[in-house]
């Protein structure tokens, strides 16, 4: 078999030059033979070259036996040689891929390459072939080769089928509708995604104005609804403008590209830890980037020295970081960008709804009182740090419960925005009773405190517990509670254990989305996880750690500590909701918020004292 | 006071060295003066400095006389002179961007650096300045020029607010609820967004869990409800798999960004009139770009030969160009991809639910026969143009009526996409309500032909009541209607005028969506469009085409023609659905379908002849 296959690549410039992919192509495709049968394209071929008819006549008996090994080089006992030589690896690796949860289980995939077979006349000169094909990339070896990549390095994804359940939240049922798990680990932070305000906006919404906006915001698709939300917005915010996008990934990528490609010889400097939405933002805008490193004012000054003051430049960094719960130093970044001439871009996709005493995220938090004090003016909010921030966006997908994100800013800005990037311009409106269910969310949260509150004491009680059994919580001022387990497989591990023995939920957090050695889980609780279910999770935690042998605080405090766990001698991490900021909350508290009627009134009590 | 200025600047390093912006700023942005008033921070520094100091003593008298001029240069005289030699240009062009139907009226906006002015004691060390502020880039001038060039190109855009009312299909009310109007330009071809099947389905879902999906498909946000609208769509295209994105703009630039940057020296051959997020993935992939005359088989060829057959490719063009209407000749791009060794790439997004027995597209449509047979088998399928395409992306927004976009493809291509793309894999998912949605629409429009038929009717009647009027409509095979007019300034006052006049909206396509001169009305009827409807429109427009004496049909054969219009002998352009075809959807017809149970049974009507 080996000397006819050396044999005949010595002699056949065909089978020489052809690579595997396209061999492997012809051999898996069919077509009717003149006797009626069917024969593969290969056979086809090969039945008019003096060599390889003869090989075929040879090895004829032989390939019915051999038809059985495999579904893809069941061609001829040639080709199927070939392919184990040059092809082992992609070929074989097919059968991890299959358990991929995410492939739904279907009969076996036809064969990638028919296409090449069934040639049009026009291109294909008559029945016999008058050149052999060309050679082919191997496009699907490629995929299946950048797959294995993910295998390997333990960073391919295995989606939970996870079906959040309104009227029994914060439970779930899994791919079986009687399977019954409590999610620990939606950004569905303050359960807005099931309020009776806002589902009630929807459904009227959806009744008046069906289904989708029917266009992009230019053709057809503006509407009352995306009026009343950019209002909204721009006043939560206490901007001039606002403007709404797909989601908060489109608004960062497509504003910090707009800006960055369009500010001549614009300098973007972002935060190491930025999100992903913004760095391919900085990236599409083709302009200069400087990173510095995670909330380091010195580094960050160093940097904006450097550059020339008139020259333009755009500090883009978070408010909450998702994935460790940090909070950025806003307040001094305002002041090196005053100092340096920069503009601030500041995503509060995780903030929005759950701080500040109307949810306008943590710019507003850190001017508390001036925000929370019903006779504020325009004059009030002067030179609070919300006010200084030039742009900020944020999400309507994550505490207001539904889809969707903006950015908010100066009229220029947002017009200009409105009017250069193809990110905005050129997709469909977000649906109408999106827009009105997300404005119903944000009205009601700037009139109710009391789910951000309930959420933040939840949050310190679950904190506290863990603290105390000696489960490691990465030390954070936020409402993200991230236990540190340092490695891949044991954190994929640990979350499908939760999850099969204990039905509970928290996705394991791994590369690249935080860096290799400090996978976690990332637990976020919500107004809805109550006491109850809190002794659930601590206990299935204890057991977890046990069984999986993961470390510990004073594991991690017996190496000198690691990403804020176990450090000797730090200093407490404060949360930013003070105990005064909790209480005052609580006073303000009504037995019902009247979102509703708030969102028909014309003078929303968002942006009355604005007024 | 030019002498002042001049001897002014002359002595005054600060003067010199600060730019016009920095100054605008001080003098727009106020503090308490010592005595109790109000102050321009421009004054403060100023009263500080002995030249300055005297200056404002010689001015001091003129300056309440001039402060009524503008709104942006009233500190000091001196300033305000400085500011408008300057300065002139962006200053002056404030007010006719408050023009701006879009900016929502608003009390006097505040000044935009008063957070210059509001400096925190850490960084600006006591009340009096150790030195003058630094030169800064003028960011909100530079916004104001941008949208100055848009005016006076023509290309700024002013949103129409329609609020299209499910119950009135195709009417619509604008900012007033009484005010009614007829859209005749939406994307919501075939009225999916309010179809009863589509409407109860999502009321259900939005019921049982909630509003938002709560997380990226990775971290909770993945559920049945994509599961399955992956699974349909898979099966709608005949493909292994299928991808759901935020919009088809983000599917298209994801998937075309990721495979233009991981496959090795990727080509990317697009038609140059591709949708701008097709131009922006390959934009945003790096890779070589490969421009080719529209639906240009030479030019494409020419290209394709040009480069090494084992160079991977990608031939990305769509089946229905949405502002012309024209179709690509699909099945010999497939023949050219097999013969160079490419991969195709094709969005659907303007033809999925409206071409094929089952809505697939244009690519089935292209074997109408085969797909309308309900015995068809996988066998049947292989090597029709649809099974040919490698990629196909569409959307759920315009003929399926919600929001939403995908890829479908072999399972590996779907699911290196899926592992790859950042602008996939860190953004929220689809709400559970949407998915549902979006998937009872596909369903429906798989077992029912009625819509699209009665579509195609409306299409061809209005086409020809235009023509026989002498209303230059450019010929395209396909469902939309675009009408020339030839000038961005008329297409607009066409546009308006219908809108006051007539009660019916359709938005005018100016550059830079058309090339320039090319400027039309873009039409596109649907199933409610009735002949009444259509006899006003018809009216409308002859009144609106006299009263503008826009060019007619003979006007512009008189010229020669132009893009397709007044062509002298030409050819008749065919209508892609023969009129074989739309018998044979009427025969189709059933009285009421039954996409409901359809969406609940286990075997998908769609997916049933290919299992």
């Amino acid at each position: 078999m080996e000397a006819l296959l050396h044999q005949s690549k010595g002699v056949c410039p065909f089978l020489k030059k052809t690579s595997p992919a396209t061999l492997r192509s012809l051999s898996t495709s069919t077509r009717q033979s003149p006797g009626g049968g069917t024969i593969t394209n290969l056979q086809f071929i090969a039945r008019r070259c003096p060599v390889m008819n003869k090989a075929l006549a040879v090895q004829s008996a032989r390939i019915n036996s051999r038809r059985s090994y495999g579904n893809v080089a069941a061609g001829t006992g040639v080709v199927k040689s070939l392919l184990e030589k040059k092809l082992h690896t992609s070929a074989e690796k097919k059968a991890s891929v299959d358990t991929n949860l995410f492939r739904p289980p279907q009969p076996a995939p036809p064969p990638q390459a028919v296409k090449n077979a069934v040639q049009k006349p026009d291109t294909y000169a008559g029945p016999r072939p008058s050149a052999p094909p060309a050679p082919r990339f191997d496009y699907e070896g490629f995929y299946n080769n950048e797959l294995d990549k993910k295998h390997k390095d333990k960073s391919y994804r295995y989606f939970n089928n996870i079906n959040r359940l309104a009227k029994e939240f914060p439970r779930a049922h899994m791919a079986a509708k009687d399977e019954r798990v409590t999610v620990w680990c939606s950004n569905d932070y303050l359960g807005m995604g099931r309020n009776k305000h806002v589902l009630k906006t929807m459904h009227d919404t959806l009744d008046m104005y069906g289904a989708g906006a029917g266009g992009t915001r230019n053709i057809s698709g503006h509407n009352k609804h995306a009026v009343e939300l950019e209002k909204t917005l721009a006043d939560l915010h206490g901007k001039e403008g606002a403007l709404v996008f797909s989601s908060c990934y489109v608004a960062n990528d497509a504003t910090l590209a707009t800006l960055g490609s369009k500010l001549p010889d614009c300098v973007i400097l972002s935060d190491s830890m930025n999100h992903a939405s913004m760095i391919q933002g900085i990236r599409h805008s083709g302009a200069k980037k400087m990173v510095f490193k995670h909330n380091d004012l010195a580094d960050l000054e160093t940097k904006l020295a450097s550059l020339p003051p008139e020259q333009p430049k755009i500090i883009a960094f978070e408010s909450v970081y998702s994935m460790c719960g940090s909070i950025a130093p806003i307040e001094a970044i305002c002041d090196l960008a005053d100092k340096y001439g920069a503009i601030t871009f500041l995503d509060e996709v995780h903030a929005v709804g759950m701080y500040g005493p109307r949810g306008a995220g943590v710019a507003e938090h850190l001017d508390y009182d001036t925000y929370a004090d019903p006779d504020r003016t325009k004059e009030s909010q002067r030179g609070t740090v919300m006010d200084r921030i030039d742009i900020i966006t944020g999400t309507l997908g994550k505490a207001y419960g539904c889809v969707g994100g903006y950015i908010a800013g100066s009229a220029s800005l947002v017009d200009t925005i409105r009017s250069l990037a193809p990110g905005f311009i050129f997709t469909t409106s977000l649906p109408p009773a999106t827009m009105a269910g997300a404005r119903a969310a944000i009205e009601y949260q700037a009139v109710y405190q009391g789910d951000r509150r309930l959420q933040q004491l939840h949050t310190r009680a679950l904190k506290d517990d863990l603290t105390a059994r000696g489960i490691p919580v990465i030390p954070n001022p936020s409402h993200i509670v991230p236990l540190l387990v340092g490695d891949a497989e044991t954190a994929k591990k640990a979350s499908d254990m939760l999850l099969n023995d204990y039905d509970i939920y928290v996705q394991s957090i791994n590369y690249p989305t935080v860096p290799r050695g400090e996978e976690r889980l990332r637990i976020t609780p919500t107004p809805g996880h109550t006491s109850e279910l809190r002794a659930e999770l601590i206990d299935a935690l204890e057991n977890v750690w046990n069984r999986l042998n993961i470390k510990r605080v004073k594991d991690w405090e017996a190496q000198g500590g690691f990403v804020g766990v176990g450090v000797k001698d730090a200093a407490p991490v404060e949360s930013l909701w003070t105990d005064a900021q909790l209480e005052s909350a609580a006073q303000s508290l009504v037995a019902e918020p009247l979102a509703q009627q708030a969102s028909e009134a014309r003078a929303l009590p968002i942006a009355a004292a604005a007024a």
